[in-house]
């Protein structure tokens, strides 16, 4: 392509953005690795956004009211870092555009949050840029609703590609931004024509534009690399009540002898490929060399949004000392000092009264004490909220004309909604958590991973966690799904067995600023099991004695959720017969784990017999616990599940499956 | 509503529609749970098709030509118990319908492939029929192009509902069969306004024919409560060369109390409400009762394909042996018996060279002597064909003008892969495989779960394994993803260790019927392990003895894929200094599972300390291996994952991460 045309008509610009490409090809090229073509191709776009209209301080990556800036096309990550280190950030240093993709630099592969304040998310697998951006967007309105328009008052961007736009998960999350009218939420669409495997037409035909104006979007189609048809998009995109996808006719890996070719998506290495493409952009500068001018003109950028903090401290300090509290504290992530109490007053009471309720409307019921005193959650369903238990009275519901609503009405978008729920955490200011029924872990599994991955506090409330789901079958009724959330690094897996384990778990949860949790309840009612008060938080052990044994101990039975209820009545069956039997509640494996050595032996003594009663696989981290101390034939077993389950009432599906009292007695029996 | 006037204008269809309408009610009643509306709302859609454009034959329901029909929106099954009763199925009985949602019964909460050879595909799960579907319809162009249109030339229809349209998988579904041209698929979209949450409109404003329009449907909108205008509906959408969406404009629960109302989505039991709603159809009779005249005409129904199956047969006779030998055993899903001679072929071969390649490479060389003795394998990728080396030369690429090509490019579309391959499968004839990441099982799993609930043996190539994928960080790196598959009931997951190992999980995949393999591959290279050709297939067995300890057996290293080769290097250190060690090769912990106690007691020894090997969570199973006959803390140790990985190129990775010969010797030692 003949690009003198580009450079001739906005000389400046031009010099500006072809920075971005040529760090992009010198860090590309020393790494071996790593994608060009994107950056090369969206430099014009992201140095309009940047020089123009994006709210940030280089040197205060975390300030509050800061525009964010999420590139969904994440293997473009050299975009990012050039705009940083350009910009003058001070954690996205030259150095570390050297060491790109290297072990301990903070320019990983991909974007990951937890590598410099600046980076907003973790993208890369595709798609979760854009729908992670629809919680941030949310997030903005609900606490410029809460907060006012002169504390909160920001936009939130994207660069997404073809692959992000192919994904599902894409369409869940630009349906619920135009559903909700979120109109401070610009999408540019690098509209490139090219994926990996050749030109987009190979594998999609989708009209992008009139799809996102059937979500109810504001679309504007573009030049992608004309500035000022960019800034002018941008401009009207600001002005949108609705959503707005920019849609920028791009070459990918503009002027390199690549351009507009899978390979320019990839490493562009060539040296001699290289230099021609440095010359033909006009870039006689060496290996990651920004000459003086340029350099202090994108510092100029960077350092312009420092007079909007600065207006904007001024106007923080203008609010009320304790709403500035507030805000900080919510910002923070820290928990109010109420918490603890309320959950300490719903215990005592639960303990008294002993109510025979379904896990999921105990956690009702601890969002009924905990949501008055903690403004920052915002609670959802995707459509299950009559079953999830997920809307408490005093939210209110988050809609166009009502802001202030803290609860969300997802719709049939777990997936979406997971990520619209990391965006809320990421962003700042809310603690989000959501429902869906524990099988669809599946749908919501991509972005699960993330919140793990991106150190973040999601709550995912996951009813109906077993075959006790019942009627509904096998491909609602979760058997790997602890498996799959226990196997999750950085993720805490609570299956609470009565109201007093649920209020703990939800306590810990709701302390997490690093971890997502997710809470798998029963569709079934289950007692009350712990009658006793006790003011510690026994959860946050992982595991404890629930009942122990009369007489010499013999058996160790250990279970979770609604099958602790199954242990004591094998106990007592056992005990009746004089066998000594200690019943273990375990609603936390991760936690349980985390303890020293001591208190695990102390809870799991060698010596007696152990079986093990959860609904679910044993390989949902079963034999750690059982096979620890003992040979694996004597003196183990495991009551659970081993197939998929079955459509019929959830009784006859506990007594076809063997999940009983009466055969966890003979299993402990016949190691005796 | 007054529905008076739908009943004047068409008495005869109104009654013969309004059998399944009152089949439904009691059955939902008997079962006290169920989803009552949407079969009633789409009783009329669905007389329409069955009794004017289905092409079926209710005593041969696995007539090869039959027209397939999905219940996408799975939770109205009473709307196909219904149809299959009342058209003869003699499987579906109204024994089987009365026995609604109960253990044993085969009309379980939401259709289930394996309970009734009628019910076409799992489903319940929202969007995954929908989905599913593009896989049967492209199935059958295949088939088609490859047999000729006398003996393969039929529809797919489908009923969806507004959260089959809310999930993003439709997105992918979708533009799926808007690229490819599926003309022959035809989906309803039961218009109800309602989910479970309330309106539709409390989530969602997508304009859903423009949408659909944007992916290259045609869409015709019609009440769907008028049969001639969905008759005129359906006979426009057969002649379309593109997929068609008949837009269906119903009332959930028409002319009941709850119509509506989401109320009217769930189970309507309310005896004195459900009178009044028969009283208002016109409806006279007993629960469960259909008067004869009715039954009998939808027996007519039922038996009008006969003289199609019969015609059709003539025609498939005409065909030659050959052809017909070919047909029938692709579509019993058998292989062909050259399979087995090329595999071992390839492994002497490849014992011979020695080849140093990465195993989606060696997965590769075994698809090039596969595919051209397998005509049925469908290949693809989701965007990472030369990544995941899933195309042969042979195969050809399916498209618009060449049906017969046998290699899809399914975009970045990892989970409208997964289900449209689980739909292939499921039509017959063909035995898809299809390639993407592993770290991206997420993206997949929901379908990924339905292959195996639904017993079909979809092959999922998932290379890129470890953190040996480098570069690409964490986000690209499985770590928990061996173990979510191996906690998924009814799934083969291999992790092959170099060629031969690969050559012979993909004859293990091959030839089953009932299961779906999930192949693990590397992305790096890894030596030829198998240097001693062996006819037999060593990886059925699960795990082998690949180098036996010379001297005393002090330890056994058990390792996986890419970390065999670690563990025959610490093997070699060991025995240097005199500690006798077996490596055992362990490519599929469920084929070792299912072999007899004594091979297993081979295999691995009580006596000697053990360390396993692999570069993923411990939680994938291995706790069962390693602690099985020995306390935990003093013999055994696991070298692997306990976090998420980084991104650094993979040797760093393996030394940082401590996934080395030198730390499984340290450790091996330590025990000793």
């Amino acid at each position: 392509m003949d690009i003198s045309a580009l450079k001739a008509k906005n000389p400046d610009h031009w010099t500006r953005a072809c920075a971005i490409r040529a760090l992009t090809l010198d860090a590309v090229t020393a790494a071996n690795s790593g994608h060009s073509g994107m950056p090369i191709g969206m430099a014009d776009v992201a140095t309009v956004l940047y020089c123009k209209h994006l709210k940030f301080d280089a040197k205060n990556p975390k300030w509050a009211d800061r525009d964010r800036f999420i590139l969904s096309a994440g293997h473009g990550s050299m975009l990012l870092y050039s705009l940083l280190y350009l910009a003058g950030d001070e954690q996205i240093t030259l150095d570390e555009v050297k060491n790109f993709r290297q072990w301990g630099a903070r320019t990983a592969g991909h974007p990951e949050n937890f590598h410099a304040d600046a980076i907003e998310t973790t993208t890369g697998p595709l798609g979760q840029g854009i729908a992670t951006a629809v919680g941030f967007a949310m997030g903005e309105e609900i606490l410029r609703a809460r907060f006012g328009k002169k504390v909160v008052d920001h936009h939130t961007y994207v660069i997404a590609g073809d692959g992000c736009l192919m994904e599902g998960v894409s369409q869940e999350a630009i349906t619920l931004a135009g559903r909700y009218g979120l109109g401070k939420l610009v999408v540019f669409w690098d509209n490139n024509g090219i994926t990996i495997d050749g030109k987009v037409e190979l594998s999609d035909k989708t009209d992008q534009v009139s799809r996102f104006r059937s979500a109810g979007w504001e679309v504007i189609e573009i030049d992608g690399h004309d500035p000022e048809e960019i800034d002018a998009a941008i401009t009207a995109a600001k002005k949108s009540a609705q959503p707005t996808m920019i849609a920028c006719k791009t070459h990918i890996a503009l002027g390199h002898a690549a351009q507009d070719t899978s390979k320019g998506h990839g490493a562009l290495t060539n040296a001699e490929q290289n230099a021609a493409a440095k010359e033909n952009w006009g870039w006689a500068y060496g290996p990651f060399e920004v000459p003086a001018e340029v350099k202090n003109w994108w510092e100029e950028v960077g350092s312009r949004g420092a007079a909007d903090r600065a207006e904007w401290e001024e106007r923080f300090a203008a609010l009320s000392d304790s709403r500035q509290k507030e805000f900080t504290r919510q910002q923070d992530g820290d928990t109010p000092k109420k918490l603890s109490a309320v959950i300490r007053a719903l215990k005592k009471q639960i303990s008294e009264e002993g109510p025979k309720v379904a896990t999921r409307k105990s956690s009702e019921m601890v969002l009924e004490v905990v949501n008055p005193i903690m403004p920052e959650t915002v609670g959802g369903s995707a459509d299950l909220t009559g079953s999830n238990n997920t809307k408490t009275g005093d939210l209110g519901v988050f809609d166009v004309d009502s802001r202030k609503g803290r609860y969300v009405y997802w719709g049939i978008r777990e997936h979406g909604m997971a990520a619209a729920m990391n965006g809320m955490a990421l962003h700042g200011g809310l603690r989000p958590y959501g429902g869906t029924f524990m099988a669809f872990t599946d749908y919501a599994r991509p972005s699960m991973r993330l919140a793990a991955l991106m150190q973040i506090p999601t709550v995912f409330v996951m009813t109906h966690d077993s075959i006790g789901l019942g009627e509904d079958g096998p491909t609602h009724q979760p058997v790997e799904h602890l498996a799959i959330s226990r196997a999750t690094p950085n993720t805490l897996v609570f299956r609470p067995a009565d109201t007093i384990e649920t209020a703990e778990a939800w306590e810990v949860a709701l302390t997490q600023k690093g971890t997502p949790s997710v809470l798998s309840l029963t569709r079934q009612n289950l007692p009350t099991v712990r009658r006793e008060h006790k003011t510690g938080n026994l959860t946050s052990k992982g595991a404890y004695v629930l009942a122990e044994a009369e007489g010499k101990r013999q058996v160790i039975l250990i279970a979770t959720g609604s099958e602790v209820e199954i242990a004591l009545a094998a106990r007592d069956a056992l005990q009746a017969e004089g066998i000594g039997t200690r019943v273990v509640s375990m609603p936390c494996m991760e936690l349980f784990a985390q303890q020293d050595e001591a208190y695990r032996k102390r809870v799991l003594p060698a010596g007696p017999v152990r079986v093990g009663i959860e609904a679910a696989t044993r390989l949902g981290g079963w034999d750690r616990w059982l096979l620890g101390e003992r040979g694996r034939e004597a003196k183990q077993a495991f009551v659970g599940m081993d197939s998929f389950g079955a459509s019929a009432p959830a009784e006859v599906l506990y007594e076809k499956f063997g999940i009983t009292a009466e055969n966890v007695v003979a299993k402990a029996k016949g190691l005796l």
